[in-house]
């Protein structure tokens, strides 16, 4: 199964590392990471980069693709959008993490789907005719799978790698990464958190992300 | 805040990423990621790599420290633990995720302490005088927090920002990165796991990591 993650210009690192620690663990998986152009990318915090390993062009033909969130109008967009076209055909699952489905949207994919993202970008799905599931942390649709933020590609990864290598290989996947998560809160979703909390989380995104964002 | 994260060849990136993608929210955090020598640093799949930023020998005075989970004999072990030992008396936090703690433990940090590290990791602990606790996520003795395997690092760093900047700021970054855990099966600690999922995952461990290691 050839695997391929997206990483472009201010992605966020952990929609790609959570699930890439689940997927790659897979006997006979070839997972790589694609960018317009092969070397280090640097993520939303300005400070870490992560390697890509192939581009685009190299890469005709994955079983899966895994989208992360990442600035809407960058310098990879284009061709990542045209990218999605040419292979979401071809692919045995199309799949993102956070405001990443906001980029299969682009690409006409979630057209008349359910689907979810961050919730920061879960609005800008229905521009595109996909119907946002905000409740949801995993949504699927045929071999397209969304999940939604950051955090959540684990929870996704989990149960993509149960349809794919059976439940008992997940499972030992989850204690391979001790995957038994004890938060010290529960804030988690929208629904959980307190109204300063929200207030806080919403002011920190816009100070985060000043350009509009799908992630 | 001076945050220094660890990298060195063969490192587990989850165990990073997770909590950095924490801690990186908080305001007047400085994240470095530091190792022997800057550029890319290769994970344990082989295909992944990290960029460290600064070197071992530019970071004399961190405020945090973490070490993630890696091979125990490596190019970069010897200067590693001597660093650990020299910058440990002035840190405000000395942190570890997976079998990062084996390195705190060569350091000398844990003696006489209690201890977590990841379940394949933990008996190397009692080796340097640590008490091993195999039944904490994350656990605190004074100003060093271990953590369990892999994903625990998440647990980690937020109640790392809830001692830092306060329990309304660790939970907005808790909303920020949606981190509402749902894993789709509940086999994450051993005490949870069925026999053939432990045998699988156990197995796996030895296949993937035929060399002694820490994580």
């Amino acid at each position: 199964m050839r695997i391929a993650m997206v990483l472009g210009p201010g992605f966020t690192a952990l929609d790609v590392v959570g699930p890439y620690e689940v997927l790659r663990i897979m006997p006979g998986v070839d997972v790589r990471f694609v960018s317009n152009e092969t070397g280090p990318v640097l993520t939303d915090s300005g400070v870490l980069t992560l390697g890509a390993t192939h581009t685009f062009a190299d890469t005709p033909s994955p079983d899966l693709v895994l989208v992360p969130g990442m600035p809407l109008q960058t310098s990879i967009t284009e061709e990542l959008v045209d990218w999605l076209r040419r292979v979401h055909p071809g692919t045995s699952w199309t799949t993102s993490v956070c405001g990443g489905s906001v980029f299969l949207a682009m690409a006409g994919i979630l057209a008349g789907r359910p689907a979810t993202s961050h919730w920061i970008a879960l609005p800008l799905l229905a521009n595109y005719g996909a119907e946002p599931r905000p409740d949801e942390r995993i949504v699927h649709s045929g071999k397209i799978v969304t999940s939604a933020g950051v955090s959540a590609g684990i929870d996704l990864a989990l149960w993509l790698a149960g349809e794919v290598q059976g439940r008992e290989w997940a499972e030992a996947v989850q204690l391979m990464i001790e995957y038994d998560p004890r938060p010290p809160f529960d804030s988690g979703h929208m629904s959980k958190a307190s109204q300063p909390v929200r207030d806080l989380a919403m002011a920190e995104m816009a100070r985060l992300y000043p350009q509009p964002v799908a992630r």
